[in-house]
C-alpha cells in the first residue's frame, strides 16, 4: 500500500499530508466534494461512513458520521472555498468539539493523468496539533487513501 | 477612547484581541451575530458596511463589504460556530483571497453587565499574521468597538 507522508511542521501548529494518487486533479476535486464519491473511501476499512448533510459551494457546509458497528462518530464542518483550485474548509470531531481545524487541500498535476493532494490541517496550538497525530489518524489515512486508489483504478470517480 | 489590547502570540501565528464592553455576554453575541447590528459598528469610521449575506447558524456564511466613497472592499467567510458558548468562522478579505484565518470569539461575563471579549484569529504563517498586524488594522478595530460602545450605551443592541 502506498503510505502517505504525514508531516508535523516545526514552526506552525499544521499537519501536512502528501499523496500521490493516478488521477487527475479533477477527479481529486470530485472525490473530496461529491458526497457519493466521498463515503466510499473515507477513513479507515473498519467505519462506513454516512452522509448527513453536505453543500459543496463557498460558505457551504457537511456533516458526515463514521459507523463502526453500533459505534458513531460524528464530524462536522463548513467549506468555505470548495474549488476549483482548492478546498479550505473547517474541520470539527464532535467527540471533541472545542477542537476546530482549518484544513487547506490542493491538487498538483503531475501530468499524465497523475496528481499530487497536499492537505494541510491548521490548529491553534502544538499541544492540539500532536494530540491528533498521535491519536491513530495514519491508518484513516492510509487506508481511505487505498479505497480512493481503487476508485479510480474503477474509473468510478 | 478605550484602546483594545491587541497581542501577537509568541509561539504560534495568531492575533489576540482583548476589550472590555458595558454591555452583557448575551448583547456582546447580538451584536456579532445580529447582521443589522453588526453593520452598524464594525469597522474604521471612514466606511460603511452592506451586508451582503448573513446566515448566523453553525454552517451557514456571510459576506459583506466595507463602502468608503468610491471604493468597495469585500470580507466573506463561513460560521463553523454561531454561539452561544463562542463564534468559530472563517474570514477572508476578498482582495487577498488566499489568505484564510480562523477567528474564534468568546464573550467573558466579568459581572455587573460587563464583559470582556475575546477574538483570536489564526493563520498559517508568521509572515501572514505580521503583514496583518502591520496593515493598521487597529484603527478599524478601535474605531469599531468605539461604535459598539456607543450602541451598547443607547441600549439598541
Amino acid at each position: 500500500m502506498t503510505e502517505a507522508q504525514i508531516e508535523a511542521d516545526k514552526n506552525v501548529p499544521i499537519i501536512r499530508i502528501t499523496r500521490d494518487f493516478a488521477g487527475t486533479p479533477e477527479q481529486l476535486l470530485r472525490a473530496h466534494t461529491d458526497p457519493e464519491l466521498f463515503a466510499q473511501w473515507c477513513g479507515p476499512d473498519t467505519t462506513t461512513v454516512r452522509i448527513d448533510h453536505w453543500d459543496a459551494r463557498n460558505g457551504g457546509s457537511w456533516r458526515y458520521t463514521a459507523v463502526r458497528g453500533d459505534d458513531e462518530y460524528g464530524f462536522r464542518g463548513c467549506f468555505h472555498e470548495a474549488g476549483p483550485e482548492r478546498i479550505v474548509q473547517t474541520f470539527t470531531f464532535e467527540g471533541q468539539p472545542d477542537s476546530v481545524a482549518l484544513e487547506t487541500l490542493t491538487f498538483e498535476d503531475l501530468g499524465d493523468g497523475r496528481t499530487r493532494l497536499h492537505a494541510q490541517s491548521l490548529v491553534d496550538s502544538f499541544e492540539s496539533r500532536d494530540a491528533w497525530l498521535k491519536s491513530g489518524m495514519e491508518t484513516g489515512v492510509n487506508e481511505g487513501y487505498a479505497k480512493l486508489d481503487t476508485l479510480l483504478t474503477k474509473r468510478t470517480v
